[in-house]
């Protein structure tokens, strides 16, 4: 059956990662400390072959954690791309899970894809901090006001120059983005969800909307604060970096 | 004033302590390994002076986390009792944290007192882990029926030799305990929760009845299963005792 013999087994595989950052380094392969493309690398080869290197969608930072970030390799394999999922989870840490495996064309990036991404930054705002929920949250005892918040916010949903939402250190030709849907909810719990959507977000984006937010919502700073911090294209007229445990990559939808 | 100093400021304070329990072998002090009550009675002594010794209501397990479970000590202090649970937060690790502290009359004892006890034990019931709930629920994978489960709950209800549902381990004159409510729902992340209410639960009983229940919701046992159990009164005709991670103590009302 040289026919067989002669069809080509390689093929591009996606990767829906899940993944508690707490006690990562964040996403990107670097020198010093554990990340989490390092531990997927080391699976993916101990299963299809030394060296195979994973390209991420979205670089997270130390301690934030991912429900569907997502990655692709090339790999020769017969194994169909659906059982990947779990062949690599076998082989990976409890806090590292892979949620789906799947067959993409060859020509598929995740980074340079058209999507829609989803991020969700929560706060556990009451009196005591809730040992259940640290890991998860970011723990804000004053008392916030989250309708205000979300009226707030909604003055970021649109196509933006998001300068002054960005870190210093951004890397990027424009600071133009689009957030097509921005909303912030309290639960049952006293955990405030900052849920926000958008076709690609600036480096600390995220972080940086959630520390202008609570300022407002805690009444250190007056309604408006959040327009008039975007008008000005100027990092120094936002709020504070929130911390990184509050922040989950939900999904990616290509 | 002597007045004044004649006055005895001996008190004592009843705490309602959180925990994760992932990283502890359990409530009570023991020789091999760090507890829950031994970090409490540190902190306790730290700040009121040496050797003080809290009592708990319920002796967790190893694993096992709690919402509300309750500690009382004595002490001789003029800090007004409500500002205990701040002072002993910032002499505790961040997984164990002090939700309230209050005073109450000196013969208050947490487990001799009347009470009716809250647990939750949660499943996540899908194809993957989620690392963001693997320390607080218990992973398991095959389809479970919970409206099934909740039926089937029912039987528990009331007040019940619970033999077939305790540890052989337990130490206890009577296994009659009465359950005032027992009810299994499933909420959108696929987490399925067996709340549970009662005046009193034997050694592992929660525990026991969750891996019961996963029994017959997996189809492994036929419907009627717990209700047989629980007349033959004997541990070997019941379920497996679920894994720690699953349970934790929600509240206790006295």
């Amino acid at each position: 059956m040289l026919y067989a013999l002669c069809y080509d087994f390689r093929m591009r595989i996606k990767l829906t990662v899940a993944y508690d950052g707490t006690d990562y380094c964040g996403w990107q392969v670097q020198p010093n400390g554990i990340t989490i493309q390092e531990k997927l690398n080391q699976a993916v080869s101990d299963l299809f072959g030394t060296g195979i290197q994973t390209i991420g969608a979205s670089r997270t930072d130390s301690g934030v954690h991912a429900l569907g970030n997502v990655a692709v390799f090339d790999a020769e394999t017969r194994m169909p791309a659906s059982k990947v999922a779990f062949a690599l989870n076998e082989r990976l840490p409890r806090d590292i899970v892979i949620q789906k495996s799947e067959e993409v064309p060859a020509d598929f990036h995740p980074r340079f894809a058209k999507t829609n991404k989803v991020y969700e930054y929560r706060i556990l705002n009451r009196t005591f901090p809730d040992p259940l929920l640290s890991r998860y949250t970011y723990f804000f005892h004053r008392k916030l006001d989250e309708g205000l918040m979300d009226e707030e916010a909604q003055a970021l949903a649109g196509e933006h120059d998001f300068t002054s939402f960005a870190s210093i250190k951004s890397q990027t030709n424009t600071f133009v983005r689009t957030i097509h849907e921005i909303r912030v909810t309290r639960d049952a719990h006293d955990v405030i969800t900052i849920h926000v959507e958008g076709n690609g977000f600036l480096y600390n984006q995220v972080r940086i909307i959630a520390g202008s937010l609570i300022l407002v919502g805690s009444g250190q700073r007056e309604p408006g604060f959040i327009k008039k911090a975007l008008e000005k294209k100027d990092r120094e007229a936002s709020g504070p970096t929130a911390p990184p445990e509050g922040l989950t990559l939900v999904r990616i939808d290509y």
